[in-house]
């Protein structure tokens, strides 16, 4: 299968996945689950969740095994975001071109909302391997590590802070970086490897490939809003240099973010690769991530 | 030993416990963490908790195999009145006597703070019962399930659409106190039992008992509202009828909604009191709960 058409099997079956592993609408409170349902169906990349669906796969996994694992880690992606956009933090009205929750419902639903998708996550993750204690064990000790305050949320916070601080350093950059972003990208890719029976040694290459991707992820991120319409990204660009904020670009420029980017990829591919089994799809994921900003 | 003195004896546990099992305030980001010590040594009744290690002991656990579980409900509880007082919810300035987050902080280091309370129950439970997976597991499916949208925050959910309908009935509100309150009291009673190795039979009655003393404790919270002044309440009073919100009092008088209370009360002694074991600490402190009241 070319990469294309794999990246569009990916894709629907985390559409189906996402349907399937979330409370229905009508469920009591109807506006809840209605809310939730409008965040995580907002679309996007879908980046986690493949990247968790083809790690597992790498290790022998089959996809049904790994999807409630990939919907978990949506839960979380969106629940970050949902409260990012919010008037107190970022403020945002538009994300993946249309409303934010808090535009689309109100900030209370949106404020619960978040909450709701976080939680689920690790009731998800809990009752779909409720057969195999020790893997949902294992699951939810890596997510909730990474989605706590030293990792996504701190890295949340440092952003925040830095945000009002213009002498922000290369060193706040890369604790924001590492822990707001590539964070879960490692988690991504170390879940897939669990669900799939990934020893030690495996995990902590896998960490190696997602902490390259995350900063690669990162940094074209920073190229784009520099670079890109708010068409194009389908968010309010150009928001980075509105507020001066410290980024990849504000540091480096954009020639040599582009460089830092290409550098990572090119270690990224190196770690996937010395893994056995075929990493066609995540080379190839990994080479398509770094051309978004081509 | 007497109930006062078991009462402070547990109190004193449950103290160090958050000491111990919160990051350090000094982890960066310090802020975050500091924050979320902030919102927790705020101090209050510590109920929950409390039901916990009580459960735990009368089934055999010992406190501190029971304290991280703890910790755990109390980071949840405290993330829901973090984020409950916020602007866009509640907007309260003021919560067991001191300024709430948002004011000591700010509006977005207590999202984050809350969204972090959330997540850090979860890998403690995680990371302290790691040597039991199962047991975690268990502890961690229980906890998830009542946080989440079809309970804690669901109830939080239709409290607040409850506030926007005047025409709220007698069925809203008891999905409200059931899913908003009482879910958590029953959890806290039956994580006890867990830790302690209840069977499911005895969890039944676990959640019996926390039904019932769910129920009490929100009807008591209702009447002080009406009754008591904001010093000693600690949190602002008079809100509820300052917005016509349906409670137990507003449908009901003070009278029988302190005869409904009672009721509960005795219900929760007798399931109580089918278990085997010392239950004369559960008793009392089902007890000294209605006396709030009086």
């Amino acid at each position: 299968m070319c990469f294309s058409d794999q990246l569009a099997a990916y894709h629907g079956l985390i559409e189906q996945g996402l349907d399937k592993h979330l409370p229905a609408s009508t469920t009591r409170p109807a506006r809840m689950h209605e809310a939730m349902r409008y965040a995580i169906e907002g679309g996007g990349k879908r980046l986690r969740p493949m990247l968790l669906l083809a790690t597992a796969e790498l290790f022998g996994a089959d996809g049904d095994s790994a999807l409630p694992a990939a919907v978990a880690i949506e839960c979380v992606h969106t629940y970050s975001l949902v409260h990012d956009d919010l008037p107190c933090m970022d403020n945002d009205d538009l994300r993946r071109g249309r409303a934010t929750t808090h535009k689309a419902f109100d900030e209370a639903t949106a404020l619960l909302t978040g909450d709701a998708l976080l939680t689920h996550a690790f009731a998800l993750l809990a009752t779909a391997y409720a057969a195999q204690p020790a893997l949902a064990h294992s699951l939810i000790q890596e997510l909730a590590a990474t989605a706590g305050s030293q990792h996504l949320i701190g890295g949340q916070m440092e952003d925040l802070l830095a945000e009002k601080n213009s002498n922000a350093t290369t060193d706040d950059l890369e604790f924001i970086h590492l822990n707001k972003t590539a964070a879960m990208i490692e988690t991504s890719l170390v879940l897939g490897g669990l669900v799939g029976g990934a020893d030690e040694t495996h995990c902590a290459t896998l960490r190696t490939v997602g902490r390259h991707l995350g900063l690669t992820f990162q940094i074209i991120d920073d190229i784009l809003d520099a670079t890109a319409d708010t068409e194009t990204l389908g968010k309010t660009a150009g928001k980075d240099a509105a507020i001066d904020k410290t980024t990849y670009v504000k540091l480096h420029g954009i020639d040599k973010a582009q460089q830092i980017a290409a550098q990572n990829t090119q270690s990224a591919i190196d770690s996937l690769q010395s893994l056995s089994g075929d990493t066609t799809f995540l080379v190839a994921l990994t080479n398509a991530m770094t051309k978004r900003a081509n």
